[in-house]
């Protein structure tokens, strides 16, 4: 069975096509500056180990187009890699929001679809773009099942004391005002991997996904319990450009005492701050060498960074009263040793000790990086979202 | 040593006297409505374990009419309790932001006034009231030493990855945005108690007031280094009519999509949610009688802002790499037998099991309400704020 998994963004489609069953793409690509002069697909052919890369540079005004040139280059009689469209059983959509309507993979019908426009303003820069995909593959893949999958669906799960805020009922019953919780889907691939190579599904679980975004999330015997995104993507840990949690009070005072309007105040917190802000990089390596160069906001950056990750583990400690694993994943999660061991560090009391060589030695798949006798598994876990879009679409359709 | 001590409000004055060394006050009063009609001080006297109230409607147009009349209160011919204003050797002042300058208990000064006025801007709900009461002060009670005992000053030994947002350098740097914690006072004098009751100094204290405003303090060897409450008196725990912690994302979708001003959600957040806005009630009594009657909304509220305490218990522990005890103080702290069992129920992991029977038991002093074998202390610390600022005060002139 082909699945061909798309991630739709305003002026991008990132791609993958999976014969499932399988653990890894025979495709993979990205079509970029859509809507933009000199827009630019770059198309990777995996065969027997090998792996070619292809680049175009060529005029695509829009996500229709961009789709319909993938699929030229699918189904291309030199280098594809199936045949014919039809080969296609389902197209698996990354979907950034499901709201609360939606707290599963879902099997995309006009219904369907009419829910999906309702979760717009929950996140207006994703969903759209999500949706577009959505249209655009059901005209280009005509005989393949449409499948949405959604970041949120993960967190469905969460108790009411985990997911609402204390504001007044009426702001969550008439205007959907909770937390949802994103990268459900590489919280949920990540914890299920922990489950498998722990041998048990009865777990307590802290999965740590720390990429450009990063969040944290408590699992409870598979499922979440609690999440460090909130209603939006900019709570919870420090990020590459984002504050993670602030006091709202300095919204105010940016405001009312130094003149910012609203959209500055927004941009500010996600675009100008986090790692960023506070360093002049985003990117973890730079940051590591700047601390190596003595740059001191560098260091304080990192302790920063590290000591928020700390907190929510022992915040999610307490609310699962309890730890069997906790896991590191996403790009700095998975490569980042100096982010690993300043979290680690100094947690005995609950348990956590971790292993310095074994942190500090690179090695593919899963890695346990606890001392041999720590009472609390400390394991990095590569993610593959993509891979569990496709997963989740073929278990649907099996 | 006779040591007054005021908070002075933007319409009220709180007072209390003291003959140092002591534990309980000579008088305690409360001069309100300033500048409204029918103004009314409410004096107490306490005398050989009797209480006498006195109660007087009248004209106060401002805080120094207010204060000329406490003082002729405290000096009356017939219910004085002493003799002349002479007699009073300092003023202690609450002062609820004292900035980065502030980090201790401090005599005023020209020099620290003009300090005070550069601390407007960061609570100008609060301080400028402050500051007018040391002005007031000065006239009437022109022998004492005039001293300001600052609300943030306990929570300055914080270290900078607790107490700096990831906000870009320069917020913190020309604009002191940071966390500064509040509630200093009270966290500083349970804390202090429960050492004594430990008998040790080098101790992992985690200590929760809960009154109308809520915070919690992660305590290392006397020092707070972690507190809930941020830049202003909003973050963290749930409150009587404040959010505590929310995404700020929600502030921007407030603005941007349901229209609001920032004056309007500041308003939301801090005067019409927590558990006002959650059941309807601020009162924890009201609330806990809603709960036997059924009501699932408060049920929910109970929950969440249990839970939420909760979780910095178990964030707190982590920042600490352990803890010795808990201590729950202020209103609902020392007084909501629900609450205690929300909070410590489920926490076995962290070393925290409390006796229900002793919860429920009310009595004075501290009460240890963990069981014998627990391997942390829970305990319930009535909290002083006013004899902690005439101890403070005492120590700082002997």
């Amino acid at each position: 069975m082909n699945i061909f998994v798309i991630n739709s963004g305003s002026s991008s489609i990132k791609y993958q096509l999976f014969k499932m069953p399988s653990t890894s793409p025979i495709c993979v690509g990205l079509v970029e500056r859509i809507g933009l002069d000199d827009a630019v697909i770059i198309h990777k052919i995996y065969n027997n180990g090998e792996e070619e890369t292809l680049k175009f540079t060529l005029d695509i005004p829009d996500h229709e187009t961009g789709l319909n040139e993938v699929n030229a280059l699918l189904t291309n009689p030199e280098f594809g890699v199936i045949q014919d469209t039809a080969e296609i059983t389902a197209v698996g959509h990354r979907i950034v929001h499901g709201g609360e309507f939606f707290s599963t993979t879902t099997i995309i019908t006009p219904e369907v679809k009419e829910e999906l426009k309702k979760t717009f303003q929950l996140a207006p820069l994703h969903n759209p773009s999500g949706y577009r995909g959505i249209e655009v593959a059901e005209k280009i893949f005509t005989n393949a099942t449409q499948v949405a999958v959604f970041d949120t669906a993960f967190h469905q799960t969460m108790p009411p004391q985990a997911y609402r805020f204390a504001l007044p009922n009426s702001y969550y019953t008439d205007y959907n005002i909770r937390s949802y919780g994103f990268h459900g889907t590489s919280h949920k691939y990540v914890s299920e991997q922990a489950n498998d190579y722990l041998g048990k599904s009865d777990t307590k679980l802290i999965s740590i996904h720390l990429g450009n975004g990063c969040s944290i999330t408590a699992i409870k015997d598979g499922q979440s319990i609690d999440t460090s995104m909130g209603f939006g993507p900019l709570s919870g840990l420090i990020m590459g450009t984002r504050t993670g949690d602030i006091d709202p009070t300095i919204v105010f005072y940016l405001v009312n005492t130094l003149g910012y309007d609203v959209e500055q105040v927004s941009n500010l917190l996600n675009k100008r701050s986090g790692m960023f802000g506070l360093t002049g990089y985003s990117d973890m390596r730079d940051i590591t060498k700047a601390i190596n160069e003595g740059d001191e906001n560098a260091k304080l950056a990192y302790d920063m960074y590290a000591y928020r990750i700390k907190k929510f583990i022992g915040s999610y400690a307490a609310a699962l009263n309890g730890i069997d694993a906790i896991i590191f994943t996403a790009g700095v999660g998975e490569n980042d040793t100096l982010t690993r061991k300043l979290v680690c560090e100094n947690l005995e009391y609950l348990g956590i000790t971790i292993d310095n060589e074994a942190n500090s030695t690179r090695k593919s798949g899963i890695r346990e990086i606890n001392l041999p006798d720590a009472k609390v598994k400390v394991l990095i876990i590569p993610t593959n979202e993509e891979l569990e879009i496709a997963n989740q679409c073929y278990t649907l359709l099996l």
